[in-house]
């Protein structure tokens, strides 16, 4: 048998990706917590009749899923908004309105891999539900733009592309167009920049309009539209609004928008969209039979499209340092010079840990020389050597280079006293 | 259709579990990171060969296994270990030895739910790969101890049991018993405590062995036995031996351990054990058919019967105050009393969240009554309300009731301010 290898779409997280990923972690919480949102989380697999009530039978070709070995059906989650629905509609006597809730975890897709999409991704979700203003929608984009600016992503290299389904659902009456084109229509004009014009036109002659006169539609669609008038008194109140741009060929892909709906795109790079969202208000309702009728608002954020254009983003912030420093480095590593001091060098192990210290030492004998060269390698602020001295012990500053002895007993305090201290020098040179 | 539930042993997280989650991760963490450990993260998918090579063909009957839309054999992870493996043998030379490495995230078993088992469960994975000495078992000793005594459980809530799997080899070779009874013998002494008697001896007759002797020999395996000489000058140096008691009972059910085998188990509540692991010093070269032959050793511990136990111990930290203060309540609450002024009212919450302060607000107009109710409601300590004397607003201490009244310009800062001083009086009564 070859090696074993990743199955085709998923990814390893080696501890450099791991600290990167947590870094993207902390700044999503960090914002969404900011703006008062609660986390919660959802079961990974679902049963896969949640998917098809949300988007009908011909999601499960692009689902992972499966019959159980009690011929359940289910399914790896491919979003978390209908588990998000199932939820929220079952206890949402337990909890005040409006929720602003929020979600980071895996989602799955059978879909082929490519930049950009993997099929393991991660997804930030944030939703607001039992709130139908325009103000919860302003709160989902100002989010969705505050997160982009915590990662160091500038004004210059993103925006926010809006739209309303209403604009199109009011254009389709106008015209008398049957209700049972919508979606199709709304599908035209998804692919509107993408596809011939004159496909689009042959494919809009067939339900009755024509290409012209969309495009005269799109294009009046400007931010005076009166669609736009309360979102943009709001944005614009929070100094905000520049970081938006109206594009009524946004429809998003799911049927299941019912007004604003919006993607954060890169502007330098032509990445795919690295997030997406908008109000559903039927959703809630669909999803319970109509037992619970809620509005609802929310947006999700991947990690692989927002992975990429960090690294094309140059004053972006990697995480590098926290990766370094926080989550693969420690504070102190104690050196074990004289074997015969290895009980009192744990001994001091243990209570430099217990300080709250992060510590490494040699767990097998091993020359001087090495372990030097380990306490360097995990970025070690102090070496701590135990020798015949012993019990005097040596604090050595591997940044300034200073070194000082002290009695074993004094040692915690003083680790723990120099460690607040500013470095000095070059720590991850 | 009725209203849609989770999957058979799957499980939701609201908020407050969520927060429950999050301070166990918080707390798995930070130790491990205390002792020099660095995280990483692996598929939830992998090949099912992948289990199929570490466990044998039996292994599939406790597995989420599929097929693919593509025929391809795949498998929800039960356990992190044998991607560990994959990874750590794909690059090992990428990483200097010893590897410390942790890892938490979601784990899949096919099993009955029952009290302590569901069939996703969380687990926190620690391993040390490319070190053989009893120092290392006795790091990860140790590091299971210190997560029991951060959680708040006490010496008298738990234990360590420990055993080595050489004693039995040992003792099948000092009986002539052939190797290939050995897997049959270590699953008869595994049930040794709870097996009866007599169905025990006959087994054990069955391979050429009697009860008698086989307790005589566990029995005589005790804390002055060589094979735990080292284990215990290092644990005891610590501090730790005292969590520790020998039980030559413990073999852990699966096949692959080599030497020190160990669990966490509560004292007081007869529950599953809260974690357990060992050493296996010939899985890396199992998994790269012999090309990386390297030591290691880990453990796993899972949340669900830690959860258990957490919620039966007096005085173990639940971390409901991170909950209520950090993950679900805000620092302010911004009130808007007259309508007009929610332009002036939205340019501070966006301010005031710029300067790293947790804000909320109504996104509708709604009563000042009801806005002071969702800012008690959200723990708010500052309630910020903007009236009809805009410029000049109101800050309202909702722990001491003090008020006082700020210029808008001064607001930030003076909000920033305050945050920083002590809490006064009872916040969360």
């Amino acid at each position: 048998m070859a090696s074993f290898r990743t199955v085709k779409g998923f990814r390893d997280f080696f501890p450099e990706e791991c600290a990167m990923r947590n870094y993207i972690f902390k700044t999503w919480r960090s914002v969404a917590r900011g703006y008062g949102f609660v986390e919660y989380e959802a079961p990974v697999v679902e049963s896969t009749d949640l998917y098809r009530k949300k988007s009908g039978d011909e999601i499960t070709s692009q689902l992972f899923c499966f019959l159980d070995k009690a011929d359940r059906e289910i399914s790896l989650r491919p979003e978390v908004t209908p588990s998000l629905a199932r939820m929220a509609t079952t206890r949402h006597r337990d909890f005040k309105k409006p929720m602003k809730w929020f979600q980071i975890g895996s989602c799955f897709r059978y879909e082929e891999p490519q930049e950009g999409r993997s099929r393991e991704f991660i997804q930030f979700n944030a939703d607001i539900l039992g709130d139908a203003s325009a103000g919860s929608d302003a709160e989902l984009i100002a989010l969705s733009i505050d997160v982009m600016l915590a990662f160091g992503i500038k004004g210059e290299d993103f925006a926010i592309r809006l739209s309303n389904r209403e604009l199109w659902t009011q254009y389709l009456d106008g015209k008398n167009v049957p209700a049972e084109h919508a979606a199709t229509f709304l599908q035209i004009v998804d692919k509107i920049e993408r596809a011939k014009p004159e496909d689009t036109a042959n494919k809009l002659a067939a339900i009755g309009l024509s290409l012209e006169d969309v495009r005269a539609f799109m294009a009046a669609a400007d931010e005076n539209h009166p669609a736009f008038a309360a979102l943009r008194a709001d944005l614009t109140a929070r100094g905000l609004w520049s970081y938006v741009r109206i594009d009524a060929s946004i429809v998003r892909g799911l049927a299941y928008y019912t007004g604003t709906v919006f993607e954060v795109f890169d502007l330098k790079h032509g990445l795919r969209a690295v997030a997406g969202g908008g109000r559903y208000d039927k959703l809630c309702a669909l999803m319970s039979d109509g037992s619970v009728d809620m509005p609802a608002a929310g947006f999700a954020m991947g990690d692989v499209v927002l992975g990429i254009l960090l690294s094309k983003t140059p004053g972006a912030q990697f995480g590098i340092t926290d990766y370094l420093n926080a989550q693969c480095g420690v504070d102190a590593y104690v050196v074990i010079a004289d074997e015969p001091q290895r009980a009192h060098a744990l001994a001091a192990v243990q209570a430099l840990r217990s300080a709250g210290v992060r510590v490494d030492y040699s767990m097998a004998a091993q020359k001087v020389g090495k372990q030097f060269q380990a306490a360097e390698n995990q970025k070690a602020r102090f070496a701590i050597v135990f020798g015949a001295e012993y019990p005097e012990v040596q604090i050595k500053n591997l940044v300034s280079r200073e070194q000082t002895m002290v009695s074993a007993g004094a040692l915690v305090g003083t680790v723990v006293e120099a460690l607040k201290l500013p470095v000095v020098g070059p720590l991850l040179a």
